[in-house]
């Protein structure tokens, strides 16, 4: 072997030992969202802590700093979407970003991000945003400079994106989603004016929990989430975690006067976790083997929940499943109505209960005032009365208080500036990899109403999955579909379902 | 503070830190026996032996060897039985063992113990001792070399003895197994004769096991095991771990046709389980704050499980709400028949299915045995006689096949070897601070009878958890009862429950 491919191997090897350690940390979080003793949080969080520190310890080893720039420089590092090329070029990204910020400055992050969580949530019981205004100023002020550490050259909300959205750019965007709300909002109020109302009431009876738990295992096993390699369990907040190649597990929480919130939430994570389930598990621990970026894992968890789940097909082979699962609850429901109520659209003050087109709305909202913070065209005490206006312009409804308005989100308080996009960027993926599958593989729907999801998880497995971080997100958009990221298919498709329920 | 003081809390801080590790790896190895999808196991094994390669080179630490001999000739060492004193002494202790044995016998052990149990697996299987003799010669020839490597004076078993009851010496082990032999073989010869048979039968119906798990639970909680620090998971083999100090994970197995499967287990867990409860949370991740040794680990489960859990008074309390868990099954069910039947003596082949008595003689035999093969005075080869022969004379019954004779118990093929007299020491210590309890404490049986338990809980807490490894276990078991360890009151203990029972 040569001196860089030897050095390459050494660095593989020191990044899947560090694998065992960042999986472990995994556990230890997974473990204390669903099966933690009470009064074992505070012994928990030193775990945590200490192994969070030797991690960082290791992956900021300057001897590691050192092969990295050696191989950067070498042969193996020419072509930068070569299995090599792509793995010294993403854990040079990885490096960088780590050694650029200054410690005291991760540091005063890492207290205001604590401090801002706990204002937050006492500013949001008591409808409070002045008493919160400090410190979200101090958090987007600290992210600014977090900004201009790691360094931009269009504008400083780059910076931010690419930390979880590699390779994408603000302007670009910027561009899609506002193409995006052009064409969401006039469709959004054309809903709210047929007289159709879909009888989401039949959603809303009693569904036994132990039903629900069944039904949902089925259903998420069935499009292809792997419970030989996985798990499901109960958390407050449903989430999908990993810890380990084979083991990817994915939580839901159940409400037995809704039926939704499971049997969706289920889907979502399960969308998450064959995500998961489908990375390369030969190159766990390096990039290669890991997700590409947050946007294209929401794309996942958005297909099978939105554009398979809430198909009309899917429901002609699950409807009577459900009626196996429900048998009194959906003894007088047929599929029509059902199908109805789960596509129900109307605007609605809360992101996370929003329906599936009105979401975007909401997270377009969120981007263009961070976005306007982060480059300083907005001051916080503006942004109340910013927000509220957007959702007049955008949705048409006026948040009553800050609580249900500038103040519902975790985000801000806890430092995550630049993540909201990706919610809406997932939702415009899902839409392209949904018309290249359908295109690749001909009638999705006459599958679905088989049962036979295996085509179209294969297909995502091969051309979404597999890649793992060699391209960057927008590489891999245009890799697999053709084409840049556009809102139109997303509009199209909405159209395409929605007009005949709500007659169009 | 002097350099000393400096030294012992930079050494302290150091042992603090490695027990965050420690209990993480003690939740790998929980999960991978509670939670684990089934095919993450590979991976499991590498996170597993990875944190231990982490730990174990923090312990062997030249630089922590250099504080714990600097701390051993300093004025806090003075002392043995002090805080400092204890806590070095045990440091010292543990570190010289780690250092003391050859990495590649350590290697070698690891290798031959983890074959030999895969090889064990079969040959049980098959009754096909002689295909494992070879495995087990091996690892005895490999204990033998460990014993060496870490020293010994009066006898070569003394240095395994120690590694699971630190301070105790075969020679008062082996003396005091023997005067319990020589009492035990004639009690249960005298109730083998008795014309009485305890409807054992009634034990052996249908306990549906959702109100078994309530039980248990029930049980479990009022007899002081704290599930605000604990859980209670179901596994094959039950067993009792920390993964922190307000986080004692304890497990159970359930059989719906058999009653005292999980109840009996679950209180001995809980023992276990409240024994770690009982530790000072302070002291965690040192000495202080560690448990004895394994006798006295076990004294706590056999003390609940049976001087507390199988005694008349237990279930005068009990006994009602029993039935409220199993209506139909223990309808016609009274009080005295359940006692009699939670108290059936019986020789018997399989060491785990032995009753509270004739354990003993089947730990006695074990611990006989391996003393003799680890002494150069019985060959492998001449094994399985000599345990069929054993058997014969204590209890009376002789194995029909090798399966249900020396190849029953995983422990040797394991490389534990030293480990099971810790069984039968457990009992002795349980019954001689069950009566120091009585004699602090007044008329249990009162108590239990009201379901008050927590005098006994709060006594054991003060006077056998609280003191961690100050002292050794003989130490602690003179300081606690005022004697050293003997047979009698177990004999004592034995004889009065059961003589009404069996009319002897």
């Amino acid at each position: 072997m040569s001196k860089p491919e030897l050095l390459f191997n050494e660095l593989c090897l020191h990044e899947r030992e560090t694998s065992y350690l960042k999986s472990t940390l995994a556990l230890l979080e997974w473990d204390q969202q669903t099966k933690l003793p009470k009064s074992a949080d505070d012994f928990r969080s030193k775990q945590i802590t200490f192994l969070a520190g030797q991690i960082h310890q290791r992956c900021t080893d300057p001897r590691r700093g050192d092969m990295i720039g050696e191989l950067v420089d070498s042969k193996l590092a020419a072509n930068v979407n070569s299995d090599t090329g792509a793995t010294i070029r993403e854990l040079k990204r990885e490096y960088d970003k780590q050694v650029k910020l200054p410690a005291k400055l991760v540091e005063s992050l890492a207290r205001a991000a604590s401090l801002g969580q706990s204002i937050w949530v006492q500013a949001r019981k008591d409808n409070n945003f002045k008493s919160f205004a400090p410190h979200l100023k101090e958090i987007f002020s600290l992210k600014q400079e977090e900004a201009d550490a790691l360094g931009w050259e269009e504008c400083r909300y780059d910076a931010l994106l690419d930390e979880y959205e590699p390779g994408a750019k603000t302007k670009e965007v910027a561009k899609v989603l506002d193409d995006l709300r052009v064409e969401l909002v006039p469709l959004v109020a054309e809903i709210a004016e047929s007289s159709v109302r879909p009888p989401t009431e039949i959603l809303q009876q009693t569904f036994p929990i132990e039903a629900q738990k069944k039904f949902g295992r089925e259903a998420s096993a069935k499009i292809g989430f792997d419970y030989d390699r996985g798990r499901l369990d109960v958390t407050h907040h449903p989430f999908c975690t990993e810890t380990g190649p084979n083991d990817c597990r994915i939580t839901t929480r159940y409400d037995e006067a809704f039926f939704n919130t499971s049997f969706f939430g289920t889907l979502h994570e399960a969308g998450h976790g064959i995500y998961e389930q489908g990375l390369n598990p030969e190159q766990y621990g390096l990039p290669l083997g890991k997700y590409c970026s947050l946007g294209i894992h929401e794309s996942q968890s958005r297909l099978w929940e939105n554009l398979v789940g809430r198909s009309l097909s899917f429901w002609e082979y699950f409807f009577p499943h459900a009626k196996t699962h429900f048998p009194k609850t959906l003894a007088n429901v047929e599929l029509d109505e059902f199908h109805q109520a789960i596509n129900h659209i109307a605007p609605s003050l809360i992101r996370v209960e929003a329906d599936e087109a009105t979401y975007n709305l909401h997270i377009i909202i969120r981007f263009q005032l961070e976005q306007s913070m982060i480059d300083g065209d907005l001051s916080v005490v503006d942004l109340p009365e910013a927000w509220n206006n957007k959702y007049e312009q955008f949705l048409g409804i006026k948040p009553p208080t800050d609580t249900d308005g500038v103040l519902q989100d975790i985000h801000w308080s806890a430092g995550l500036i630049g993540y909201f996009s990706t919610y809406s960027l997932g939702n415009l993926y899902a839409s392209q990899f949904f018309a290249a599958a359908e295109q690749a593989l001909g009638d999705l729907d006459a599958m679905f109403r088989k049962g036979d999801f295996s085509p179209l998880k294969n297909w995502l497995n091969l051309n979404v999955h597999q890649p793992g971080m060699r391209l960057t997100g927008p590489e891999l958009g245009r890799q697999v579909t053709g084409n840049d990221l556009s809102h139109k298919l997303l509009i199209t498709q909405l159209r395409q379902k929605l007009s005949p329920i709500y007659g169009l």
